[in-house]
């Protein structure tokens, strides 16, 4: 079979897919898939007796070997519509005169087209799941790497109150692990597609489950029991395009957390390659090209996701158009996740901490990132509001005179009517103030530290 | 409470929506969730024992209690950009000043208002499950009642070769009933939103995990036992938005074959109660509406659910404006499912089969839909790529010489040689080529024509 | 007329929308706009001769006073999937008896729907993009005020080189003034809607074109001379949904520049009242509400907009259900971008600029984002590439020892042989590195800082 | 330069898409675009003084003659995260030393890239704007030709009143020349990118402007004179998205009439070429495969055209993802939109008329399409609702008891009374029930029958 062109190896391929996800999806993945579908196809019909063994193993034969070139059956394909039956001539005309009528037996092109990209896009979120895993695996490094390492957390894009970058770590470790398994799922839950010209399988003379039975079991996928084919019932589709959107969701989040954490002016993580991320124009600049690349292909995500529910509607017993839109429509969504997840899996990998730097940023307003802390301390004598007001004139005072919070407070005597100045330290200490992080570090990394089992 | 405008009570609400869904994820129904997350998180504390029972028993009170001007609430949260604040605020002016302190107690707004979002989508969502169950029982009928109800199949807008109405009916049935469960299984496994301002449950010195179980069971909601709270891992809604996604799909294609079927020269279904889908201007029309309607929702549900994916993507510990979005988002994609699942439930209600006008039309093309029977039955002598061809010839022939192809193929002598007239009025039998249909039938409406049991 | 519910009156309507905007396009308006179609379509009938004059007076008088409960309206509207049909219903039971066989005549639903959808988006496009107006007022005064306040510019997240602010608001002023032009333009352009049932316009005995003509002229509208009704040529609600999401696009750059610059580390800019933002959980927080409201919206405009193409396809001579998208997603997406237009004038209002924060960061690098200025003084001797790596090995060695740029730099023969310390200084001076800007804030001031005319 | 892979020499690139379009802005295309760039840049450099002459000659020759290994230079393309700094590398070894000061001079990426995606995409604008105006033409040719070819009007699915099919292709012809024109317009305004670093084109002394004109002049493009960079205000590309996207709804809904005109109950039109839409698995049929690839390619587009959308708010001075995400997605809608075009031209040329069929179904309904023809007719003497309830339950009889409802209404007195036979016969002509049909469509051909002069 001649190579197809991956998107991979272009101009844009290594900016933003994965080569070996683009080529298990590629032309020359789909076209060994249909063929591989058509070969099942023939054993299957044999176990059921529809068809001589001999002429099965002859069409199995010929699949195997058929030198196919795709440009070509790209343009027969024009005349139907799709590149089955232009597919179906060449096997036919490459297998023996007595096995010819059993090619294709009672199938549609549906049938083996919706069946081989379900080969294909389970090879490919295999692919995107395991790179999704391997982002997940760097997570928990992090996260067990920086359990009791304090920074700033931010709420709303402002200072906070402390927490530990094992905390956010995990928090990436969590939903990354957690975007894997169920993109497994739902490529392993993609079925068997058997339905014939109208879903009746009328081809095979009251054998039909039999058959798509023995097809499911050849090719190793479910939906063998199913009693109906899913020609127009396209949730096989949605769910894998759902969960290659949780996946871009979960990468998305660690590429802006790590492109507003890179910013000069907060400095708390460090990615790539030396070398990478270099400007044209600007020779002090280190981008992190890693995020921003995933970035872009988180972006374009959702429309592609729409575009799958936008065409998940099909007319009849099968649709005049919105079937046609899946092939690229899916293909394009498996690139583009393909791309956000390698990204990800590189840019945790390459991700350093700086431990000072979120050190500094954490006393960058001189304490007021402590005021909840002290607002607590104080709610029990004096009521949650009025601690709450309290402190928040305090804060403004120290933040208008330029003095720390420390001082401002200290200088307030119904803060010290409650607390006295090793309370205050206490209570100002952000280490006093991280609540479950280590725990919740710990606990996060025992329960999504590791991949899941095989099939799993 | 001050009832809250609905979107049912409006224009075009009865057309778009369905009064109970909206009222479920209402203003009214909204404000009320968090005052019970308010007064669950009271009784929590208090388990824990963070928090004086009697406290814990007058937030209670107060929270049931409270009556709230919601124009009034909706203007004070713009200071805050969001409800929770003066909505607490207002709760502990209720309480007395003993209670107030432990008011709110470290929780943040998110938490309050995620967990609340929860309470009221967990409800919206299993009104619009009923609704879609209620379309599957319909369907499941349908399917029986006509279970041996032959019809054209028709692909790719064409027809095709015969198949039976209860076989789509099933179709149907299988889609509605297997999006019902989803949706539900994604309702019920919305968590309970627990992190304080910044995830650390720093607020409950130390009892973070125990509050946030107690929380949990309080409210009957999962979640209680994850490390995290999810803050930033926005999955949970990603999942209802993907499971409303495919609800819309169901019932999308349901409501696309009603629209082909009324079609004036197809006439197969007629929909609707009488003096529905009248005309202004055309007094002798009558439109399947609720085909119609339910269609206008589907259309607007792929750009909602990617709405719901472009805001996954959450910054540091909490969102500046991508949480704010999913609160509207969220209840728009509700309120259009909800008015979809409705549709959706009248319109297979109303629906009623024409047999008649299935035979007549089957019959629409002389025979020419049972071309590929025929060359079935041909392809063992002569190949099937011969036969094909053969039979494509005749097909052709007839039309052009306006003569059934029956006359046609009998005037065949390589017909003849393989078919006598009686092999080939088998042939030409609609009812001879409905392969397993009912056999799809029987099993689709023993798997999927009943409701899952209560909680599954 | 009732007052309509309007969710600028509800809990969520003052964050995420803008009252005035919501009731120009609200239950009350659009049943309004559809009884002023029908008033100027009676005169525009009797323009032509087709109706008696004083029949006309009576259906005006009576449009005019009709007493509509919405509520009511709203449920009538099922059985006809459309309000038009009741709502004619009620204008003829107010007319005279001798006036009622001309009410409504020759015209379909959709002709008053969709001129009255059209009324009611003009006025809203117009309050939408006064408030785009006010924004790029305050972005002018910024600009001007700020023309030569240096500050650091920032590329793919990092560092750059140096700007000044009146630049950055420039360009906030140029792409707001430049959606508000054509967002005018394309609500001016909307058409008048007459066809008819069918769009021949049979009812008129062949005065088809004079009436629509006529009607067009009634109401201020173009498009009373084109040939065609545009029934299912919905290219006027794609422009206005396209210009709608330009002015999105535009306040969105707005506010995210502003999260960006209020970032704690960052804290260039402030926004708000005084009292606006604060935290439940965190006294010393000042959140930029409006510009994280803003966010909000704008990250749903994408899907609506998607959804208005996706409802663009209507079959045959009128659609049955992408018309029906239209009224709803219209709606919403005119509310969103009126929120996001009125949150993005408040927050341009609020605006206050920290130029010592500027130039605070701007020294932050210790003069690496001169790195640039300087390589291009060198690179005339040395060749660009050689001026550039030479440089950028500077810059990494500045930064490796802690040293100012400046002292690493003048310790470097190549540098030195080159260019003595008055031409390093010079090169390293912001001021001197503006290119530019300030030329381009007054040429931008002078395009784009007065609002055009009106009806431009 | 290596020839790059393009879709359309791939499994489904003739499917989907037009080869033209897609080498217009395919790897090879873009590469020589920059290449372009790199050479006007030095020219307008020149052009002001800033580069000597012979350094910008020899800038334009080595750019002329580069020979680019597009794989290669897509991997080197990931260190920095687009391909013009490797581009730019390979520009300047191909230059003699002394001219390599002077390549890229002061530009930034993005002005190389967002000004050689201006080049190539007006390219395919103006590709694709040619298959609409060759489709227009052919719209023009059925108009004209069936002038006065009575069919049925169908609206909400159902028959409704008589038109022309000239008025239906009249409608076409107007949405596609409506298209292709804004279409053309939105490419012509691209603009010329240039703003160095940050936008202040601080590497050209202060003859910032002059160069950006030089520029804009040497490629002949729009924006010369604009005060400001768009390097963050991302309006043309949106501009350029919606009017693909307008595109898109013109050739859909021809697909879309044309799929429900060729269903075979309706059969009122046939496409394609003999051969052309064969099935796999039934000789007889005969698909309408343009109108089906042309739907697959229409349903892709809301959620492209929403990532430009989405990808439209960008960071500071240059973005961080988004505008890399804006490559693809332009590349992909551009080449669907592309595919779409091209689909409808070939449809709307091989599309053939069976008025005889026409005539047919106009009778389906036993005259009942007619009804609001005597309705009409009745209004005067009893009132509109009066006659619109006579004759509506006059049709539900003639429906009822399976006669004419000619007969009906001449068995009703209230009918005779004002309508003798000849007058109801009239009444009952669906050639005088035509209204401005005829008028309309000649006036439509007289505006929109001829492409718009070159350059409008």
């Amino acid at each position: 079979m001649r190579p197809s062109s991956s998107t991979s190896e272009t101009l844009l391929g290594e900016l933003f897919a994965d080569p070996a996800v683009d080529a298990a999806v590629g032309d020359a993945a789909l076209v060994g898939a249909c063929l591989e579908v058509e070969a099942a196809l023939a054993l299957a019909t044999a176990d059921v007796g529809l068809v001589p063994s001999e002429a099965a193993a002859a069409i199995v034969s010929a699949a195997r070997g058929l030198d196919v070139d795709i440009g070509e059956l790209g343009h027969d394909a024009v005349a139907s519509g799709n590149p089955v039956p232009p597919l179906v001539t060449r096997l036919g005309a490459a297998v023996p005169e007595t096995a010819r009528p059993w090619v294709h037996l009672g199938a549609t092109s549906q049938d083996v087209l919706d069946t081989a990209l379900v080969l294909t896009h389970r090879a490919a979120a295999a692919l995107i799941a395991d790179r999704v895993d391997t982002a997940a695996d760097h997570a928990a490094e992090l996260a067990t790497g920086h359990r009791d390492t304090v920074m700033i957390a931010r709420s709303l894009g402002q200072h906070a109150a402390p927490t530990t970058f094992g905390l956010r770590a995990a928090g990436w470790l969590a939903a990354l692990r957690g975007s894997a398994t169920p993109l497994r799922a739902a490529a392993d839950r993609l079925p068997v597609q058997l339905g014939g010209a109208v879903g009746t399988l009328a081809g095979y003379d009251g054998h039909g489950f039999a058959v798509r039975r023995a097809l499911a079991d050849r090719l190793g996928l479910p939906g063998g029991d199913r009693p109906l084919a899913w020609h127009t019932d396209r949730t096989p589709w949605l769910d894998l395009a759902s969960a290659l959107g949780v996946v871009a969701a979960a990468v998305g989040k660690v590429a802006l957390d790590v492109r507003l954490l890179t910013a000069t002016e907060v400095g708390e993580v460090r990615v790539g390659a030396p070398g990478s991320g270099g400007s044209s124009a600007m020779p002090h600049k280190r981008n992190p090209v890693e995020a921003i690349l995933a970035t872009a292909g988180v972006v374009r995500v959702p429309g592609l996701v729409a575009t799958l529910y936008a065409a998940s509607v099909h007319a009849h017993e099968r649709a005049d158009g919105d079937w046609h839109a899946e092939w690229p429509a899916l293909r394009e969504l498996v690139s583009v996740v393909g791309g956000v997840a390698a990204r990800g899996a590189e840019l945790l990998n390459g991700l350093t901490v700086d431990p000072a730097r979120m050190q500094h940023n954490l006393e960058l307003t001189g304490g007021a990132v402590m005021a909840e802390s002290v607002a607590a301390r104080l709610a029990g004598a004096m009521g949650r509001d009025q601690a709450h007001e309290l402190v928040a004139t305090l804060v403004r005072r120290s933040a208008d005179q330029g003095t720390p919070l420390r001082e401002t407070l200290l200088a307030e005597p119904a803060v010290t009517e409650q607390l006295d100045a090793d309370a205050l330290d206490a209570a100002l200490d952000p280490r006093s103030r991280l609540g479950i992080a280590g725990a919740a570090v710990d606990e996060a990394v025992r329960r999504y530290g590791h991949r899941a089992g095989a099939g799993t």
